[in-house]
């Protein structure tokens, strides 16, 4: 069913039952152009067996172990092109480096790493890791997220002033969310918490539409239970390269959040607003003038789409716009708006100067740069 | 990338770069459970020669002729299981009794057929067509459109009194829409016009939520176009079993709305409502009380999903639950929401009887039955 | 508290504790422009006389009889200049007479009648009665209406092809609406029910907004209860002049609608939408273009306001324009939006032709005109 | 047109034609419970005779003076038993001295002064402030307002664990804002600026609605105009009491913003959020069930309303809803949720600790208590 010549694709982690791995695999199919080859799909071998069996895997490319599959498949002709991890995420980065040793791109999940020192040294040690290291900030692949970068980068809403974004969840309140297992152990989750969770993603959709480097961060952490290892909530004062300042709040703890990431951004001509769970709708206010409703797929909006106007498209589409680049880069062409390892990198350091804002009476922090 | 023996799949019509050529095989990917292994993909031979090579299929299995293609793929063994018609809606009913001719099960586009006449006389030759003819409602295949079925059936609403359903889309207005083609011939396209393109999927969709067949019908309709064969607006008037009434409105001419679906049920007890270009969100109103928006994925509402609460499904993912439910079919597996060929006929039904009102002063007219 | 000189006015019915006498009080006050001078508050003679005591109101000019009241009022030199009348419906046209015939202006709430003979034989009896002889329409008095008549007065919507309207309430479904009184006795309210009540405002809210007459209705009239005298919920078909066509409906009944009045109109160039629940707000989408929303005290919409934009106005504010406009009327200043005598006339011919509509098989019926 | 025995008052600024005067005057007459008596309503002595004119007061009591005003009223036997005073903010409280000294109770606008320290002066001076001193908070006399206070009291949201509110405008950044005058000049109007103009609303709503304190703050005051004397935004963390965290923004420069405060309140138990342009609803979500739009007059509801719901009451009526509580507490009935001098006198020092912090890199500052 995929196009001809597909691109081999390998996973580490994301069994099929777990929510990313399985939008990885929708996402891949959706773009048509992916060709699933090879996995390491638990680190439970006997789970990882089964896995590949229900996804068709031959049984000598159902690998076990992760530095096995990197080096066999690297020794193949018929090897894989491109690996994606999803895993916890203290193993981000060891599984990165396993694979772009053998010369193998990588998709990886945000964010980065559980230890931001871990990232720096990847960071000195592996050159040039922007070209071969992709990181899957989902966001940026709505086709009306690209618009409203694509709308500020033409000066339609002049020198940007005020950036306000938010990204509000639930599901570790409810009762259905049960053990966070990874999460809560600052060794394999890291200590951001919800900073590394969705915090990163905010940041990316800030940055990524304004066009502006976040330069400084005042910070509140907080954790509704008082034993839990990190924080689940965050209040979040930023300043941006150009004076621009904003507001961000993270929470995963908010009742009647589902996946409320949003953005507004207010410049001196115009202001745009974004929410993800509305995402082919994009509002657009010139100063003065009356707000329109800018649509994904209308005659104004000419990011390609999945899909015409009025036919929704949903969050597979924008992972699929993240692997339709992916795909693009694995063939040479140009995927100028894909999140790279620079970008993982930032919100490894965003979360560590938030985490010291925090400590020191929310003073604000650089964010490191360089 | 599809799980263990997927179902082998072929298809008639739509090529690559069409709107519903495209739908359908992104549906099918995200299901996983299906494999395209055959196609006569365009009336032109060459180009399903093309698009059979874009789409990977062997090409001893691209078939310039659907009638070769039913008889060569049912004397494989390795011959296609089920065929997806995405043809101009004439040729919807002799594309089917070709392959179902050959044991061949059919997942056909709405409507049925160009002519009332044809789709009598199928049903009167085919027998059980239920059994092996399915009809891509595609609306139907909306969570919350199903969670809406479910609610009316549960007594949530109580008793029906009014059904309110509109369709109204703009692409026939815009100067892009270009040239309308077997959409302006009746002999291709049916006499129906927007009756036969939206009004079926309307009438579908307030059928199948709320448990109701429609009875009579009381229609006006009219083409901004003095010269254009078939009507591209509709105001109707319903009236469905149990005494309960409706409202639809159907236009292809409607400034600003980009496929905008929509339905409104009123109970003794409870209202509801649902809009396609929301689709996650329905809302529900017990009478005297707060209406309540309902989500997708949320622990009130038991539909499966394909990602969760938050992140947002789209078009595609409501085909791929018609597919998903085909491939259970196939499977003997159940499939009680699918809709099948008597839907389909309905739907012809209804348009006769509204061409009839509109001829008769706005008359009511019985949709036939039996 | 009033203005210099402010208008004397007088009230039939509408003793404090009710909705619509409330209202129009708190409409002539937030005007500043008329004072309440005089009363025949009540049927019942004593609540009369508590009612005027209540509202401040001279002993000697709180009748217990309207017939009294008009004969005294217009002896007096500092007499009322014009009289509000909140009856039940039956009596609107006959205290109009009343007053009229002594030079008082009127002000008259909706329907004009319970009887279509009535209104058609004052219609004939009463020379020019539009100059003196106010109907509350109440919704053309929002800001965002009078900008949508505008609107398509000025051309931006083109010639106008479709108009969808809606009165959807659920009061008359609860519980607390108890006793509906002459509501359902068809000599006190009229043969018309829920037309009577909101079906006019719809109708008003359609002509006055797109500038069309409607010509011919086609109807069905249902009732819940299958004891009541009158329908409580409505679906019709319309067609304006210009062969623009509309749907309509109306109902009492509908579970979660509180007064969900909302009209859209579409045009060759442009259409808008109107919602009374939100009615500082209007959208207007230019075909092909991304919708605007446009707000009331914005520098595009010029009409006045009572508050500046973001600060919304409501019901009574946009009584009070209708008040306002009155104003004019009796200091001989323009008041061309204000409805009058003819408008309510339509509504009455309306109802009669949608009643027979609904007895005579949905059939078209003409609107009277003349 | 006002009820028997209405309550006599008097106003110093607010003549007509500027927004905050008309708005009183309307919110008075809407409760038909006050008599405009007296009136110091210009700084320029001819403006306010003619002002006086306009609005009906004998020549003798349309002063030219306030310090006059105040005397002479409280000589009279028909003397004005309250005064609204409606200011530049540098007046606010030598009016409401002058006239509290003479035994009138003081309706008077926020910011309670332009300077902390006669803030402060004032409440050590004046023995028991909240007995005869209002403050016009006007937001918490919104029904649904106050109906989110009740939900959080009764214990519906469980403990409070973040409080987001924002208050968004645009108007200082549009060409019509002309010269800010007295908001320019730290003197008269203060040097908090935009915290003074509306941060002091968005304060009070949240203390209002959510009954906690909030004790420290960190902020980020910004002015786009580098020449302009006070911020025209901030952004702001907020501690509570109980360990409640928050996030404000507010702005006076935000395209598209009209007068847009927002409060969402979330605690372990459910969630609410309300919105300033659409008041008469109000969302509440119980932790992992359905969002439940709650409306202003409903059975759910029980704050009294001016109109029932599905009339949209608006910006006046909530106005009129604190004079109707000032109309109680001058009959000697209760006022519990009407705001007095020390909801007042938070405001200042609120914005006393935001240019603290702001001025200190950010690090938390607590707001003065006792």
């Amino acid at each position: 069913m995929t196009r001809l010549h597909p691109i081999r694709l390998g996973m580490v982690g994301g069994a099929p039952g777990g929510f990313m791995g399985d939008v990885h695999r929708m996402a891949q199919r959706m773009t048509g152009r992916f060709m699933l080859a090879a996995g390491a799909l638990s680190s439970d071998p006997q789970r990882a067996v089964t896995a590949g069996t229900m996804l068709g895997l031959p049984p000598d490319r159902s690998y076990a172990d992760w530095r096995d599959m990197a080096a066999r498949e690297a020794a193949r002709p018929d090897g894989i092109q491109v690996v994606s991890i999803v895993t916890p995420n203290y193993l981000h980065l060891p599984v990165a480096r396993a694979f772009m040793d053998h010369g193998i791109t990588v998709i990886c999940d945000k964010p980065l790493s559980a230890d931001p020192a871990e990232a720096e040294a990847f960071a000195r040690d592996i050159p040039d890791p922007d070209a071969r290291f992709i990181v899957t900030y989902t966001y940026s692949g709505y086709a009306m997220v690209r618009h409203a970068r694509h709308l500020v980068a033409s000066g339609a809403l002049g020198r940007i002033r005020m950036i306000q974004v938010e990204y509000p969840q639930d599901w570790m309140a409810l009762p259905s969310s049960g053990n966070l297992g990874w999460r809560q152990d600052i060794r394999l989750g890291g200590a951001g918490g919800c900073l590394g969770d969705i915090g990163t993603h905010a940041l990316h959709l800030a940055e990524f539409t304004s066009g502006l480097e976040c330069r400084q961060v005042s910070a509140l952490l907080t954790r509704i239970d008082e034993n839990a290892a990190v924080p689940d909530s965050a209040q979040l004062l930023l300043r941006f390269a150009d004076n621009a300042t904003g507001g961000m709040w993270v929470s995963q703890v908010a009742a009647g959040c589902g996946n409320a990431l949003c953005i507004r951004i207010y410049g001196e001509k115009a202001a745009l607003g974004w929410q993800q769970e509305y995402p082919d709708q994009l509002s657009f206010t010139p100063l003065g003038k009356a707000t329109q409703i800018l649509e994904r797929g209308s005659t104004d909006v000419s990011e390609p789409v999945f899909v015409p106007r009025g036919h929704p498209e949903g969050y597979v589409s924008a992972f699929a716009r993240l692997y339709d680049d992916a795909a693009n880069l694995l063939t040479n062409q140009p995927a100028p708006l894909l999140p790279r390892f620079s970008a993982g990198l930032r919100g490894m350091r965003f979360i560590e100067a938030a985490l010291q804002s925090s400590r020191n009476n929310g003073q604000w922090h650089d964010i490191r740069v360089g």
